[in-house]
């Protein structure tokens, strides 16, 4: 084990966008692990497919953070040109992966307890809307380790980061 | 709107606090939300049911913290007592919601960074620690969201907390 450092903060914004990608990761795992069909189609509960969950992320977080450091208003695109191609998602989610990187060295300390409104309608600060996008991800990427289990494919652990 | 705050750190302990209170109360209609037998016996791809999940979430929150304050090693008990009642389980939450406030006002600040081995097993720090059993909850929560689908039932909004 590391020594004890001292840090008097619960979490530093680098710990942060790490925990991130770090979630990030499993879910580009998750979405691996899909065969392609089942990945754009298959549900459960008349919810939708995991391809569109993950388009609801990828709608999210760059524009989301985008929004956060330029202080422009995002709108919402949740509905891709994929081709119903897994390989496009991917690319889609990598590029992602490098644009959350350069964006969050622009977003200051003094930021996270401002005030905002995300996408023009969501009220709330800048912390509790990036642990939003992070949560909203664990939360559809746990549905999809359902959809996973019931089409008999083992998925990935959820401590693998 | 509020005006902006000056804070230089990206969440404080309160918030963290709340965020988790936030989220373990939505957790706590999505109990309510199920059906006494379907909470303990419905399941899906041969995952566990929701009420043995929710046994695993009280098994975490409350020792682990204690384990976090007091630094002795603490067990995992994922059985409990409940007859197949909610109300049994239910009253166990909410006796945990009390102790958890209680647990974390003995948190300093300066221990967020201290590296332990959550139940003498988990290398990490008090926060990825403390934020693993967050997102574990957020996980095991949109699995449960899948059943209630499934059985025909409306969950409740995620974003209601």
């Amino acid at each position: 084990m590391e020594t004890t450092k001292t840090n008097t903060t619960v979490i530093t914004s680098e710990e942060l966008r790490a925990h991130w990608q770090g979630h990030r990761g499993l879910t580009r795992k998750l979405i691996e692990a899909f065969p392609e069909q089942e990945f754009f189609d298959y549900s459960i509960g008349g919810m939708r497919p995991f391809a569109d969950m993950v388009q609801e992320l990828l709608a999210i977080a760059v524009p989301g953070l985008r929004e956060i450091v330029y202080g422009k208003t995002e709108e919402l695109h949740e509905h891709l040109e994929h081709g119903k191609q897994k390989a496009v998602i991917l690319k889609l989610w990598d590029e992602a992966t490098v644009q959350i990187d350069e964006l969050w060295t622009k977003i200051s300390l003094e930021r996270f307890h401002e005030d905002i409104l995300a996408f023009g309608q969501y009220e709330g600060s800048v912390w509790s809307t990036i642990f939003y996008f992070i949560d909203n991800e664990i939360h559809h990427r746990g549905q999809a380790y359902v959809y996973l289990r019931s089409l008999g494919i083992e998925p990935p652990f959820f401590w693998e980061r």
